[in-house]
């Protein structure tokens, strides 16, 4: 491609409204421009990121042996109101009355749409296992969209859904769609992670999100040093300690620690270290106010906490007034030594193994040192209450854990039954039975990718492209073309000679100063930079330079095409 | 591609409410599915053919130097305000409330938004000229959607918008896409032909469209057999006769044809011709009655009526009553001769110059034979009024016309500044003031491309695909290759050898009968079929038919490859 034939518009400004590197860089690139909250449109740049992305993923699901269709974006009511989605959904849901008031969404997934082409389509066990997927627009009406593409109303999807006779054959497929997501990603040059996600609402029996890692990102993944080992925060087990809780040898006492409130407060007041503190939160149970003990430096694991028998699954902290009326205590003060009997306990592993230690002292103003399980605080139940940290044992038994950021990007789901059973998606089986299908369902953000990635991989300048993902692989900057013709032709000569030999080149032939052409080239992240210019032109050298080094160096034609080989 | 591991379904049924060809034989092969009324699923056999379009449209965009770009799908209210549209576009606006009840529509097309995207990308005369398209997801709200995907509310276009400083630069531009369209539908090998279009409502200069030939089209059109004029029947002139009016050589005379009304009554009952016989309707005119005159042979062309002075835009017939209240005359009696002298007298060209013609008797139950114009009856105007009839000289004096029907599948279009004047899309010029842009747009029905080539190549036994859109090129069919080992893998050997040649092909290894394998072939259409038998294996030769042929023949192995090469 020509530059100048090609439209590159990048800005100089910093665009004021967007918070997070991708979306700075996508707008002043010009890869995306904003029609409206929460839709962009792609420019030419970055549709050529944003196909590149969508080739490897059809590639790697064609050849994982799913088969490419095609369903509608528009979608009736009727079958979201057979699973009940219709008002379950949420407001995510894009509902729309057409001429004639009939009801449908823009689907922002296609669990109902495909299950009722199964139904229909799908008679006998003969015709499984079998994988369709598409790669579609998609609109979820996001109550505040931001961060650009990374959370847009309406983005480009991948979604894919399987059909088993038996949860065996859900597995296998299972298996080979993630693999599958590992090529992809790989191929894509991301480093990521593939962790095992909890499947909250959404049901099934097994369930990987596949995040890209960037310390932007907004979930929190734990993985091992040691192993595959990846999960979310929210799902990823504290082990056990394995040490027994020493025996008590400090007697209990009450002790002024006037306005110190928080763990960090009281631990440097009373010179203890966090971890020999137990931080407690009292929070409305199912049946009255319920008492969680963690260990000073630990935090609460509100998934694991919603798991609890005696919580919702979404638990509130009790308010200051209640506390005060259920126990006498305020705030800051509070801690399992005199607690009401009628206050569960339920403790955290690491916090129920300490021995002598530091809690509030359920009066205003004083805590308890010296304090200990069983000989001066009830345990209702111990149980795994607290995220992960750094340095924690994994909980496969192979390394230690570390903590990263990650931006979701796929995410494979066994769904098993769920919406087979309420749409009636039956085959036959071999003994002439009907049988309700077993399904799993496989999404990727394609678009979503394309922010992921410059997240991951950006500097200064701009973005880092993986070479898969640039919108072109090499860049040739010709220096004062319109004066100096032959310059213009050795140029022009190495643009056809890259172009020839499959390598994908973009010839800057704008006459652009080289200042702001190697910014513009910089900006959009081209991974291998050519200059040429009289005086290598008179040296018989290129100057070159990849995007992520601070060099430049002079290469012969030949050493160049090995180096791009 | 193994059968076995594609989702072939093909139904023997043919479904009551598909009235088309196409549509039947879509359904019927198993291509689409309908979701609801104008939605389909694109099924793996039917998104095949889809992306062949697709792909030929691409390249061929891009060859002409047409830059992709991809825009939302859902468009703010407030740009379609701007230009007027948002009302005037009609009830096929899918209009929606977002959640925070801001108002949006599925773009039917993406004007508003691509001359918003100019107006603030574009700042320059150099950055011109420019043409971006894309292929993306529309929505029509047709208020009765029927023929399947040729009609669908839901369906996938092309859609390409130049931009210029000059007409001379869109005319140039215009050409070029002009050529690319003939490259696509070629390439795409289907018969059409590029017609000139009304430009009606839309306004701009110049319009062609590109309609595919078939029989079952909505749209007929009129082309040269010897050059390339074509246009639509609406569009074609009538050229004016060569000769002037024979003298009068007959007395006026008024006979009885007692309930003799149509042309064809009267010629057959008075035995004259019915090139003869003049026609004569009564339309209201801006200013009351107005009288047309045509050859009884020849039929009212509307649009032409329309342009009319006297006439509005759409006119329409006269009222039994209201004739009789102006003329004291019958519709079937009606004629130039005694109407009154405030009823102009619009004459075509081929009417005029008859003489000694039979017209109505302007009293019941009679005609006049050996009328004539002036001496007998007044001529306020002449003009062209009729349609076009197969033999008419072509317009551009090359050849004669003949009538066809076609299924528009692409148009041009001229814009000019319409767009770009309402929405203030400006650059600047050489001499550093503003010009408003002058635009052209470009469209093509990629899903129902698919559709039209079914309506022109298609027999009883199925879709008769031009090799671009066939799913696949080639169907290996193997004969009994479960009891069959060795046919079995001479088909498998035939079939890698056919696809390392990178020859497109099917392997038929579902195991079934050949009568229900080959009419599968068929019914999807793959142009050639190659049949691995035990008998064939023993003489040594494969079993060859094209799908469009009767016979099959006996090729060895390098015939094939010939004949496929």
């Amino acid at each position: 491609m020509r530059l100048s034939q090609f439209h590159l518009a990048t800005v100089k400004e910093v665009p004021a409204d967007a918070e997070i590197a991708s979306h700075r860089l996508m707008l002043r690139a010009g890869m995306i421009r904003r029609l409206a909250s929460g839709l962009y449109t792609w420019s030419p740049l970055g549709l050529r990121v944003l196909r590149k992305v969508e080739h490897i993923v059809r590639e790697e699901m064609n050849r994982a042996g799913a088969i490419e269709m095609l369903m509608p974006s528009i979608q009736p009511k009727e079958l979201w109101e057979e699973t009940g989605r219709w008002e379950k959904f949420g407001g995510q849901l894009l509902k729309i009355k057409d001429r004639k008031q009939q009801e449908y969404c823009y689907g922002p997934t296609h669990e109902e749409v495909i299950t009722d082409f199964a139904r229909n389509e799908l008679k006998s066990y003969k015709q499984l296992p079998v994988n369709f997927y598409q790669i579609q627009t998609k609109f979820r009406d996001e109550i505040r969209p931001r961060f650009g593409v990374m959370r847009a109303r309406e983005f480009l999807m991948k979604d894919a859904y399987s059909f088993h006779l038996t949860q065996e054959s859900l597995a296998e497929t299972y298996a080979v769609m993630y693999q599958a997501y590992v090529r992809i990603f790989t191929r894509l040059g991301l480093t990521f992670r593939a962790v095992q996600a909890d499947t909250g609402a959404i049901g099934g029996n097994a369930s990987h999100e596949f995040q890209v890692l960037a310390d932007s990102g907004e979930d929190a993944i734990a993985f091992s040093d040691g192993s595959d080992y990846a999960a979310n925060l929210e799902k990823a087990e504290a082990l056990a300690p394995t040490g027994a809780r020493p025996a008590p040898s400090a007697p209990l006492q009450r002790v002024d620690t006037p306005t110190r409130k928080t763990i960090a407060e009281v631990s440097s007041f009373l010179k203890v270290s966090p971890q020999q503190c137990i931080k407690t939160l009292l929070v409305r149970g199912r049946d009255g106010l319920v008492a969680l003990c963690l260990r000073g430096d630990h935090e609460i694991n509100e998934v694991k906490a919603g798991k609890l028998a005696e919580l919702p699954d979404q638990s509130v902290l009790a308010g200051e007034e209640e506390i005060f009326a259920a126990t006498g205590a305020r705030p800051g003060f509070i801690g399992p030594v005199g607690l009401p009997d009628s206050i569960p306990v339920i403790v955290d592993r690491d916090a129920a193994v300490l021995a002598d230690f530091v809690c509030g002292g359920m009066a205003d103003a004083s805590h308890y040192t010296g304090a200990n399980w069983e000989r001066d605080a009830r345990i209702t139940r111990i149980a795994d209450l607290r995220n992960v940290v750094e340095g924690d044992l994994s909980p496969d038994g192979h390394g230690v854990l570390h903590i990263a950021r990650g931006i979701e990007v796929g995410h494979v789901f066994q769904l098993g039954q769920k919406y087979a059973e309420v749409l009636k998606a039956s085959v036959i089986d071999e003994t002439g039975r009907p049988q309700v299908m077993t399904m799993g369902c496989y999404g990727i953000g394609v678009s979503r990718i394309v922010a992921a990635a410059i997240e991951q991989r950006h500097d200064d300048a701009g973005i880092l492209w993986p070479e898969a993902m640039a919108p072109w692989r090499v860049a040739v900057c010709v220096i004062n073309p319109k004066n100096l013709p032959e310059v213009a032709a050795a140029a022009e000569a190495l643009y056809q000679s890259l172009v020839q030999h499959g390598i994908e080149t973009v010839l800057d032939d704008r006459g652009l100063r080289p200042g702001g052409m190697f910014a513009d080239m910089e900006l959009i992240g081209i991974p291998h930079r050519v200059v040429v210019s009289e005086r290598g032109l008179a040296a018989g050298t290129l100057e070159y330079r990849a995007r992520g080094e601070s060099e430049s160096r002079a290469l012969g034609q030949d050493e160049l095409f090995a180096l791009l080989a």
